[in-house]
């Protein structure tokens, strides 16, 4: 019976046995993870979450994210327990084909994020929490984390951002078997370790036996009834119940060695069925009202930084749709978010210099679908949350992410503050979109289609002013590119700061009688390789231009693509080399060789070549 | 006169001023951002710093690293009241050619490494303390962190790492000035806020008016007499002393509007020098002694997981050399980094699973030019410290990483724990070397080479066991390549796992008369491009194959190197495109179309192309 102790013990042993069994059949799996959490899991789900399995997408459900993603094996048992998925269902787990892969991922409906890299459920749980809350709905969001991940700073950024955003509307439950992959974990049983940070950082932190099932409800009842982020530590045997593997080392993400003793001592199979609470009451996600108006437009030849343009385009939009928000790192003056805050002060969260929960409160978003996160810093520091963003992909995550601050061009400020990595490390995230405009104009319009994008979509801005190529109005689409200005001698590709290079170069080369056709690449990918492998067969040679690091970025985009189609041309990739200083822009493009000078050489040399050959 | 308050409290004001001059002079800077901490650095280089800046390279020297980057204003104008620097040099900030860049670098002689990225400093402290400590010198490490980065979840890494290795070597004074770069940090003035969570850490921790040289003198004598590590949290003014901007909001990131004013009111233009202490008594750093050895050797056809390679020769280099360390992410017995913890436990630090703060313990072993670091987690986990990565490049370090686990052929895990941006994301860090054994041999012979090896060198290895190619004692070079079958009508360039496949793939296209050349490209970057020029040449037709998303990896860097050197060929690139589920490696090599069969499929289509052509 439904909240009877009796009940749940025995919920608990069928988690742990049914934890056991499908990891046998995979041959592989963490069913000792699984079985310190089993009877969290029972108390949670009889008589705790709120989750209707037969509507996923209904926005009153509570989320329960697994963060120790390698507890699958569990996370799947709960399933079978709830009803949602069947029992032969559970023993394809690992399988070819199976939506029950060896870490979670969103293929399964009730998945809201993919996990199995440490450290990232409690931080997207943040934002689950966020917008729950500014969708004014009753949904908790209930986290499972295993003690070895309360080591990624990660959690401590959740932790910070929970207590300082006094989300009661999170329940972390920490699951501490002591025992790590190959051996004990930093802090062992020493449940104040973790309890005591979170305590100063503004949670209520209760210690159980994670194996007693009073504790455990009274626990969740605390967490129910606080009016602040929970943190419940739990002390917990991994691989409890089966002396095989109970409280041992060296038991860590491998199968039992004999599953039918360690089933027999859990008292056998069972096939319990849990009617899990579903959500009551009527409430719909709040929706903010707009007033509507225009996209901002500039004057051709206005000088207008692309940040600049992203922030009013931002704020314009957030006009328009009221699901729009924005998050910033703390350097909202300098993306330009601040367009945005100002505007619409409750659609903005300040993340701090946490570029991680930054990301990751963008995936928390996005789960509930209500809201479309747009997350901006230096595009350097995104390189600070790259496993979220990789991780975000595989949730299938649909966030915008601006990445300011772009290249040598940013001048004075030196190289730890220039992206030159972003464009190579970015294309390489499954299903991504990257963009890079070149003015205002562009800018404007691909913020409203990223609004729209599915997956990571990334754009990259400028930090310095440059002239508007483009009148208001002009139609761009990703996967597109602007031929600016046509020739047939030669071709120059650039993007952002360096298509204005290419611009001038382009004139000189004129004035000498070469006529250079000049592509605006401002989608790097998708790629319009139809507009690249026409000008190879038109003129024959192209340069490539780019203010970041030769390897992965436009000119490699370029030659790939051209490759793919069959297309031949000679290629001359110009890239930043050598590790750039502090000086001026001008300067720094200069001594990169990636300015009109440079541009107007190579492109000189490569159409000579083309003659001569 | 040293030591004296009347001397500290003017040495403090001419640092501010010099702080504001420098600004000045560059047009951009950060001088309020100095002025919060220019008492703190008083009395620090006056009476506690041990350093002899005219041996910077003296072991015995302490450490001190602006974690706060930004503030460099500040530590130039330590370097000019040292001696180390002259006043006309401190006006060079900032431009062109200047060793004073807009954030500290090791262009500098004093400079352990660049900063800039917040958070970053403290976390490398923790490598350099851990350095010193097991040199067994008396060098001290200090650290000087802004309020705004302790946000940063790396920060907090670094705490829990120093506490529990209680670090007394290491001293982080944290600048509380209130005002981050857009407006109040998260916990303003609320000193406890940072103290509490270190304390719960294992630090002792000391609450100061950073303005009160009294209080800042008591403090350092308690964190130098100390056996823990000490945060010191001291309360400032940022902008102290100046009307125009000391305690306001919006004045970050700029000159001073009215530097004469604001120099008048501090004082007016000094030209102080402080005899900085120099480190005393005699102690040279700890040596491993060694047995010496042999590094391992396999048989050919043998099957060995390339990891196992890794583990294997590492232990056996850490017999031969004593200056190795190996640091490992709490999944040694994965990474079989377990095999040197094993042999030389004196010299494994265990990381836990905080993959930031590995690298950046890696940075700080480097720093001190004693022991040679090795570090490894999974390939996929290594993008949670790529702004770390990223950094280190900037900051010159000599490195070694290893990631395990690439790719779809870790089969049932699923896509959490493949790494497949690892090669375009590596390969995008300057000066880096990315290593890409497919067999046992030769992941011996490059573990060897990367011990030597400049930058940022990333070895790759595979999870599975992969028959072993080479004879013991087969050269490989950094750079290199090895031709392992050689053919006429197409080229097959692999590495690491595809390899093997490509050979299987060879096997058939011979029996149907298609002869290929097979390449092992074990030296990703940098890239034999002789060997590719050739082959194109040759064969006039490349199949490139790798486990790795379609950007920024093998196929792209082998365009790019064709480009290069102006060589065409046809060109087709395997690679993974879709997102890979659970299922066995060779389902998932079949399933993402990089295996024999496939590769048999693209290099008949494009030897069948290059005759009709």
């Amino acid at each position: 019976m439904t909240g009877d102790t009796d009940f749940r013990r025995e919920l608990g042993q069928q988690l742990r046995v049914d934890s056991i069994r499908s990891s046998d059949a995979a041959g592989s799996g963490h069913p000792t993870s699984s079985m310190s959490a089993a009877d969290l899991l029972a108390v949670l789900i009889d008589g705790h979450l709120k989750l209707d399995f037969g509507r996923p997408d209904d926005p009153r459900n509570d989320h329960l994210i697994f963060s120790k993603g390698h507890a699958s094996p569990l996370y799947y048992s709960v399933l079978k327990a709830a009803g949602a998925i069947s029992d032969d269902e559970l023993l394809t787990f690992r399988k070819l084909g199976s939506r029950l892969e060896g870490h979670p991922t969103p293929i399964l409906p009730w998945v809201d994020v993919a996990t199995g890299s440490l450290g990232q459920g409690l931080p997207i749980g943040v934002g689950v929490a966020l917008a729950a809350r500014l969708e004014r709905m009753p949904s908790r969001v209930w986290i499972l984390c295993g003690d070895s991940e309360m080591a990624e700073g990660s959690i401590w950024e959740a932790v910070e951002h929970a207590g300082k955003q006094s989300l009661a509307n999170l329940t972390a439950v920490i699951d501490v078997n002591r025992l790590g992959q190959t051996g004990e974990t930093m802090h062992g049983w020493d449940l104040n370790s973790y309890g005591a940070r979170a305590e100063a950082a503004g949670w209520t932190t209760i210690e159980i036996d994670g194996h007693d099932l009073q504790e455990i409800e009274d626990a969740y009842n605390a967490a129910e009834a606080g009016d602040r982020p929970t943190m419940i530590v739990a002390r917990t045997k991994k691989g409890k119940g089966a002396k095989e593997v109970e409280d041992l080392p060296g038991k860590h993400g491998k199968p039992l060695a004999d599953p039918a003793a360690a089933i027999a001592e859990l008292g056998g199979e069972r096939d319990l069925r849990v009617d899990v609470a579903k959500p009551e009451g009527d409430a719909t996600p709040y929706t903010f009202e707009v007033p509507g108006g225009e996209m901002p437009t500039w004057e051709k030849g206005e000088k207008v930084a692309t940040r600049k343009a992203y922030g009013e385009a931002l704020a314009a939009l957030g006009n328009r749709r009221g699901d729009i928000v924005a998050l910033d790192g703390e350097v909202s003056n300098s993306t330009h978010a601040e367009d945005f805050k100002n505007a619409h002060p409750d659609r903005f969260v300040e993340m701090y210099i946490a570029e991680q929960q930054m990301v990751a409160a963008a995936v928390g978003f996005q789960v509930r679908r209500h809201y479309k996160p747009f997350a901006s810093t230096f595009a350097a520091f995104l390189s600070r949350a790259y496993d979220f963003i990789r991780m975000a992909a595989i949730s299938r995550a649909d966030i915008a992410l601006c990445g300011s601050h772009a290249g040598v061009s940013i001048g004075e400020d030196g190289p730890s503050q220039m992206a030159l990595e972003d464009l190579a490390s970015l294309r390489a995230v499954h299903g991504s979109t990257v963009l890079y405009p070149s003015d205002a104009t562009s800018t404007a319009a691909l913020v409203e289609l990223m609004a729209d994008a599915e997956g990571i979509v990334y754009m990259r801005t400028t930090r310095g002013a440059t002239p508007v190529l483009y009148d208001a109005g002009e139609e761009f689409q990703v996967g597109g590119s602007k031929t600016v200005l046509d020739g047939d001698d030669v071709t120059i590709v650039g993007a952002g700061i360096t298509l204005h290079e290419a611009l001038a170069a382009a004139e000189r080369l004129a004035s000498e009688g070469i006529s250079a056709r000049v592509i605006d690449l401002y989608s790097v990918k998708p790629i319009d390789a139809d507009a690249l492998v026409r000008a190879a067969k038109e003129t024959g040679a192209i340069v490539t231009v780019e203010d970041h690091w030769k390897e992965g970025g436009i000119g490699e985009a370029v030659l790939a693509a051209l490759a793919e189609h069959g297309a031949s041309a000679a290629v001359r990739v110009l890239a930043v080399e050598e590790m750039p200083g502090s000086a001026t822009p001008t300067e720094l493009l200069r001594a990169a060789e990636i300015d009109a000078e440079a541009i107007y050489a190579a492109a000189t040399e490569i159409a000579q070549t083309k003659v001569e050959s």
